[in-house]
């Protein structure tokens, strides 16, 4: 039996072994959920060990654990493979019940695995271990040496982790970092990601009365703290879609006419776009493709707004105070904790002496990462995808985030190869996160093909 | 024993039965709390005989139930006096955990009476019934005829009242209608008010993407709900203050030399209003004092505001959609399906074609009401505040609503007298509501006055 064939006769083996993983609710941003993260942790470790790697740990941090493991019986002489996942999982928050089936009992439809986690990270991380397993209990050995770093914290900023690195950094010592956290274009077209953007995540919050107001003894008096928060808000972007942060441009380099060559490859456009997401019509700076907006443009979002009465029918009260949750995608050169310092001041000129406003760092997030796409270990994931999908990757720069991987290529000066294996309608962060589990499949595949080729290449 | 010392003696008594009518949560807006407004109404029912009244029905209608109970027993020579109120509370949201007792178990604490409904209105209704209850037990009689009209829709805008007006004419013909669902200036000094504001509330909702969207993956390329909905709201007002909804003050009539005179009796003036409500300095229509914008004006209010994430931390998406629900303090003249009208109409202007929107009225309310200040009533209620007091009350336009009082004076050609006896600080519609038990036993006197004086001036 070859490791291929292995992975085919346990393919749906690995399918129940990862709905175990993703009946454990490991969200990270909600405190109250601590204990699941670390029964998360622990489960991986437990699941590593049984697998055939040498050593796994569960190392305690701050917050969340970190799970490290390792299989280093390919010897001095063989590369190191370092892979980066993570267990925790997005909040599955549901004001419109939209998830088809508890978020946290998976259940696969027509070919697809669904679940919060299925494939943001816990399905793809999989993957990396469905593929030692099938080598090693095939052949009893595997290529390369390899490590895996799985955190519990990517989904609410990493904070955790770059202390972790660097109090671990020989442990951490790789000749290639491996992520798969991200997404191909479609079944028939892989690519391969070289950039991704960088993140801050922030709250701002005005306040007005003491206390809430009835609107009709008071309405007309006083700033209404929704009223002045909208206020604020509304003056964030210009008619445009550029955000008017003052500053908020001013480290961002020009786009060369290479990057915009590679990301016109994006079959990502408007008629696309329309398609996948069911807007009226597309939004942005008109000056930026469709892709480059993606791939290249830093953002300002408004990820959630709170004030006042929410329930049914009405309650005619002038709230207190109101909130709005922000974050800001950073392009590479931005430094997420001075966009975040232009934010705060942006917004307290911006706030009228009728209420006060405060703006509050939720995580602070990485800055953007780029990959040189002529490193050898890409070569050996471009031959692997090829193997298996039967055409060659295109190079995408993707609008998502992994806030470690600049601290990651920092600290351990190390070339990374994001693999991704989702597809652009998984709902990642959304209601119906799903897998496709032809994807899990295949993407074990492809990475068997990537570990045999990496030595020769290294 | 007089009436006056029957209730003297008896006020624990009363406190303790109002308790019990303030411990059956009666929140009119949320449609699950149904079988508590059946609750509340047959309480009342139930209460109303055991004073002494002759008859008392709970009415069914499409929503919450009217209960109407009388006593005839003065003759057809005596005037009759028909009390309205409502036995319907606010809801109790409460994310800051600030109401510091459960606001469905009244408590009393240094001299108030803490609990949902305490002042607005059970507390002040009860007035009416224990001014009955003393007049009745201690002299076996009522100075005049009395029916009582208690509704369980006030506070989310008396939609089946209009149509049992209609169909009751008969059974609710009176000489005076009274009604206490408003405050006094202090505890020293007693008000009539003479002008209620308008009212109206509705909803808008803007949608974008067919669900909710990962903001890395798409952030720069869509128009998020949350921002779209912040930049639609913030054009409703201008710089100074005034509504922006084109056609919203058509309707307004200029405020007359008198007008501004009588409003520039009340006390409430820039620094009471920063003392009453903690803001760090007054907002508002720059052409109009204090006392013109909320007791002479309309306002637009943001009640309330909900999108995408709005739990702890952070969640990384473009929400689907986003909505806020608004109301509207309408003056004489204006009409509250044509405001709202214009209201559909701004916004679907002001809505940009990257996104849908809606405006849905919640509930249609009703227009504002104006009261004769030279009616006969009036005078009755004038000197039976200054009997109580020791002061003649100063007549205001007070700025909050009752939606059903221009119905009920046009349907019933009626002269209203609107006799407070909540406090500023009451925290009507906020945490906290609570009754001042001091102004619970001078109501019940001012009332026996009230009572005792009208048949001499009718």
């Amino acid at each position: 039996m070859t490791p291929f064939t292995y992975a085919e006769a346990h393919a749906q083996d690995f399918v129940e072994q990862l709905k175990e993983w993703l009946r454990i609710p490991s969200i990270s941003t909600q405190s109250e959920l601590k204990p699941e993260l670390e029964r998360a942790a622990f489960w991986l470790r437990d699941h590593c060990l049984s697998i055939g790697l040498t050593r796994a740990e569960v190392f305690p941090t701050p917050r969340h654990p970190v799970v490290y493991a390792e299989w280093l019986g390919a010897g001095p002489n063989a590369p190191t493979v370092l892979v980066y996942g993570h267990y925790d999982v997005q909040p599955v928050d549901d004001p419109y019940r939209e998830w088809k089936s508890d978020p946290f009992e998976p259940v696969e439809r027509e070919g697809h695995l669904y679940g919060r986690g299925a494939t943001d990270d816990k399905g793809q991380t999989f993957i990396h271990l469905k593929a030692f397993e099938a080598h090693f209990r095939a052949t009893g050995s595997f290529p390369v040496n390899v490590k895996f770093l799985v955190e519990g914290e990517e989904e609410s900023g990493s904070e955790s982790l770059p202390a972790f690195i660097q109090a671990n950094v020989d442990l951490l010592r790789a000749d290639v970092l491996v992520i798969s956290d991200s997404h191909i274009i479609s079944t028939e077209q892989p690519s391969l990601v070289y950039g991704l953007r960088g993140i801050f995540t922030a709250e701002v919050e005005v306040f007005g009365p003491r206390g809430d107001l009835h609107s009709g003894s008071y309405g007309g008096t006083v700033h209404n703290p929704v009223q002045a928060l909208v206020e604020i808000l509304a003056q964030l972007h210009d008619a445009q879609g550029r955000v008017t942060v003052p500053g908020f441009y001013d480290d961002v380099l020009p786009l060369l006419a290479e990057d915009r060559r590679a990301l016109a490859q994006s079959p990502m456009d408007e008629a696309r776009l329309v398609k996948e997401t069911g807007v009226p019509r597309p939004w942005g700076e008109p000056d930026y493709s469709i892709a480059e907006r993606i791939g290249a443009r830093p953002t300002l979002e408004l990820n959630g707004i709170v004030g006042g009465w929410i329930g049914e029918g009405s309650k005619t009260v002038i709230p207190a105070r109101a909130l709005a949750k922000i974050s800001c995608r950073l392009v590479p050169n931005q430094d997420p904790n001075q966009i975040f310092a232009l934010l705060q001041q942006g917004i307290a000129a911006l706030t009228p002496p009728t209420v006060r406003s405060e703006v509050r760092m939720i995580h602070a997030g990485g800055p953007a990462a780029m990959v040189p796409i002529d490193a050898k270990p890409i070569q050996a994931a471009v031959e692997a995808y090829e193997a298996v999908f039967g055409t060659r990757p295109l190079f995408l720069r993707e609008g998502g985030s992994i806030p470690i991987v600049a601290g990651l290529q920092g600290a351990l000066d190390v070339p990374v190869v994001l693999m991704g294996f989702g597809l652009p309608d998984d709902n990642l962060h959304a209601p119906n996160e799903k897998f496709t589990l032809a994807m899990f499949h295949k993407g074990i595949q492809t990475m068997l093909h990537f570990y045999q080729r990496l030595p020769a290449l290294l």
